[in-house]
């Protein structure tokens, strides 16, 4: 999933963590203590059934194990008390639709993914689909695998919340409207399909907001709480000597570029007009919509610059300068408020080993574009398709594979509000921040016609979303970030401060 | 290897082929009836020479069945009667060096390479290593399978000649100098090592020139005769956040490319500079050194253009434009007297099915640079780093991989003006051209020290080199064009010529 951990999109954060178990929070006066003991005696059965999903491959790239995973998240949903469980077709790949009526006043919406990223398992220290218990230095014992932690460990330590709460005899105090979808690594393109499908939207329109579990804190122990995301388009720009008309319709041999133009070389210009010399972009139109930072916002990330490291950052990216060579406040800035134009692969002609003489007929740039307020996917889109065939470059394909417009939250949210006094309660003061550098399909949420908020929350680490070595903690060794005990934990008290 | 097969670089020609099996030359008259014969009696050991030359992999660019093939090399040569044999070693792979010493009065060199191309088996109609005979429509029966045209079939053929001589229980009628290298396919880095050891070298100033079999017939029958060949560097650009010092050192979340700078951008605006708005290469004094076309060669490229198809050269390569918008001199002009720069193949980043949202810290071009005299192969890497450096792209590194100058030999060599007979003498007017687009090692036996005229000679048809599906003609079906016994003939016809 496209959700950007922290150590990625802030860097580490100069920390306020305490130790958890030493700081039980406002919840232990509330009379949960027998919904925490269940949580020590469900230990082993939730570390299993993070494992086991792990092993649940599921790749909507890939168009991989989509019908099982589907089964396998609604028989999960079935398990943790759901009653009504309902597979919801779309025009890509079905998501899940579960209720679970606990006869609260209140309903809680919850966002969860059950696809997870490609691998390639030569990169990883430990097989990805194993979902071995490993050693993470200056964390603990953690489990490692595609989709530890992102997104599957924060979404099974919400089940397992839910399995101790009925464990400790209690009804959960919300009930709960579960979407599931399979797409997200894909760029959510059908997401709405299932959200907006009547009997979803129905039961969405009676929550107070949408929660997404996650493992929110940094091995420093600081905490996030984000009030939105960028929108992303994902897509392929073709460059092809058939479309094009010009150059081979067929990779020839490299002595006929004496005579021929190049699709490759067609693409390279191309993509030189998306951007200026100093890298931003430079597609026509592009900044016309991009809404200025608010006051509130501007004072956000003025606190988060004093309280994250900028040095710790730029270590874990390998990085000596920002964009622009821009100081760190503004480094912030930029994820929060800076549209781009990004280039995640570029294929044309050979690829492999060494060279061949060949003039390649076709080559492909994969990109992403990240969207702020108040730009949205269509326009991006369009924008991009205008600037192409404004440029001379009308013929080179634009094919998107998804993406999403932005989506924002109001701060004073009644939900974000609660989040953060469940933070606060543990004694963890989180740092606002006005937007995710990455992105997450809460707009289908947060727009017309739901306009819900949508907030993510979750105590305990994991790393290396979409990277090798994905892990999500279990048995901390840190006592500055909590393991699954201390995750689960945090989903049954922000479940009864929601309540 | 490196040489354009007629198909490619000039497109079909209007021919003025003649049915072989009644037109059997002057060389009848010479008396070379014993010999003929005993090319039909071993038709068969000789299509199973080719087949088992074929099976034995030698691919240069992945190191493979390098010593394997070296041996095989030794065998045939020893086996074709070369008295003296012998394993050149170079910095890099190995070349044989082989002499056959018949008494005669003069010398002739000989250049083979042993290596082939790299493949894709998913891409052949029939496995590219199994060397079996297949039906190609308009041809005949064919041995299809990589290194079938480039070179091995033509090598083959030549050799079965030089069984053929002997069979008939005679001498060769020219001493033979053999020098064949295992690194063509990669640029032949380390061949001058080979060619100017000092027992090559010493051999070689004793030939009248060096002569190189080929398959020179088109399915219409005609024949180019070439008078030289571009040079050629094949090289990587490579950019990286670690040496630019700019963006990240390991791929990341693309969600950085907010506060981050691109590698894969850095190499885009980089390639962006190498070429002009029309395609043409404008590295920074490029074009200093190209030396223009004298009259006898526009002449040659006047003649071309009558001779040769327009309409056959862009159908078989999918073309509707040439560059420029040229018309069909032109672009045979192109072909024979413009420098190029071309991209081969782009790599960076994510390259798999769909999209990955990673922001990449590497990224490779893969170019080839064609040149004509009197560019070399130095100079212009010289000029393409300078540029670079001068525009701001000093980090990109250029690896080259291999490369070459241009190569050149007179029209009036005595080498030439007897191959000229050769095909005139079975009835063919070969069309002259001035340099061929793709490239050949020649340089190394017409520059200094040894200044020797280097042709290219072979009756017989086969394709796609570099490509799926490659083939050489054994039992031909068109009355224009020799199958392997009329292709072994002509190289039999050939050296008597030279005697």
């Amino acid at each position: 999933m496209d959700l950007i951990r922290r150590r990625e999109f802030v860097g580490g954060a100069v920390g306020t963590g305490v130790l958890l178990g030493a700081a039980p929070g406002v919840f232990a006066a509330q009379k949960l203590a027998d919904i925490h003991a269940q949580i020590e005696r469900g230990h082993d059965a939730a570390v299993v059934r993070l494992q086991d999903w792990i092993r649940q491959i599921t790749i909507a790239a890939e168009d991989r194990g989509i019908e099982e995973g589907c089964g396998y998240m609604m028989q999960l949903a079935r398990e943790a008390g759901f009653q009504h469980v309902e597979r919801v077709p779309t025009a890509g790949h079905p998501s899940v639709f579960a209720t679970l009526d606990a006869g609260a006043k209140r309903t809680l919406g919850v966002y969860f993914m059950y696809d997870v990223k490609q691998v390639d398992p030569a990169e990883w220290s430990s097989p990805p689909w194993e979902a071995r218990l490993v050693d993470v230095p200056g964390a603990g014992k953690a489990i490692m695998g595609r989709g530890a932690v992102n997104q599957k460990g924060p979404q099974a330590s919400f089940l397992s919340a839910l399995h101790a709460i009925r464990a400790a005899g209690r009804k959960p105090p919300v009930n709960l409207v579960l979407i599931a979808e399979s797409e997200e690594e894909i760029g959510s393109p059908n997401f709405a399909d299932a959200v907006l499908a009547p009997q979803v939207r129905a039961a969405l329109e009676k929550c107070v907001g949408i929660f997404m579990p996650e493992a929110a804190q940094s091995l420093d122990g600081t905490v996030q709480v984000s009030l939105g995301a960028k929108g992303v388009v994902e897509l392929e720009l073709v460059a092809s000597g058939a479309k094009w008309g010009r150059g081979p319709s067929q990779d020839v041999h490299s002595s006929n570029r004496a005579r021929l133009d190049s699709p490759a070389f067609h693409l390279v210009q191309a993509l030189g007009t998306l951007i200026d010399a100093k890298g931003d972009p430079a597609i026509d139109g592009w900044w016309d919509d991009v809404r200025a930072l608010s006051a509130a916002e501007e004072r956000m990330l003025d606190v988060a610059a004093t309280r994250m490291s900028e040095a710790t950052a730029k270590k874990s990216m390998g990085v000596t300068h920002w964009a622009r060579d821009a100081d760190w406040r503004q480094a912030l800035e930029d994820m929060a408020a800076r549209p781009t134009v990004n280039i995640e692969g570029l294929v044309g002609g050979y690829t492999g080993e060494g060279g061949k003489t060949v003039l390649p007929h076709r080559a492909v740039a994969k990109l992403d574009l990240r969207l702020v307020p108040d730009m949205t996917r269509d326009s991006a889109v369009a924008k991009l398709r205008s600037h192409l065939a404004n440029h001379g470059y009308g013929d080179i394909e634009v094919n998107v594979s998804g993406g999403y417009d932005p989506t924002t939250t109001p701060a004073d949210a009644a939900l974000i509000r609660t989040l953060v006094r469940v933070y606060e309660g543990e004694g963890i003061e989180p740092i606002f921040w006005p937007r995710r550098g990455g992105s997450w399909p809460g707009f289908v949420f947060t727009s017309e016609p739901l306009k819900l908020p949508a907030g993510h929350f979750g105590l305990g680490h994991g790393q290396r979303a979409h990277a090798p070595d994905e892990y999500y903690l279990i048995e901390s060794s840190n006592p500055k970030i909590a393991g699954l005990d201390g995750a689960i934990r945090s989903f049954v008290n922000c479940l009864y401060a929601l309540a």
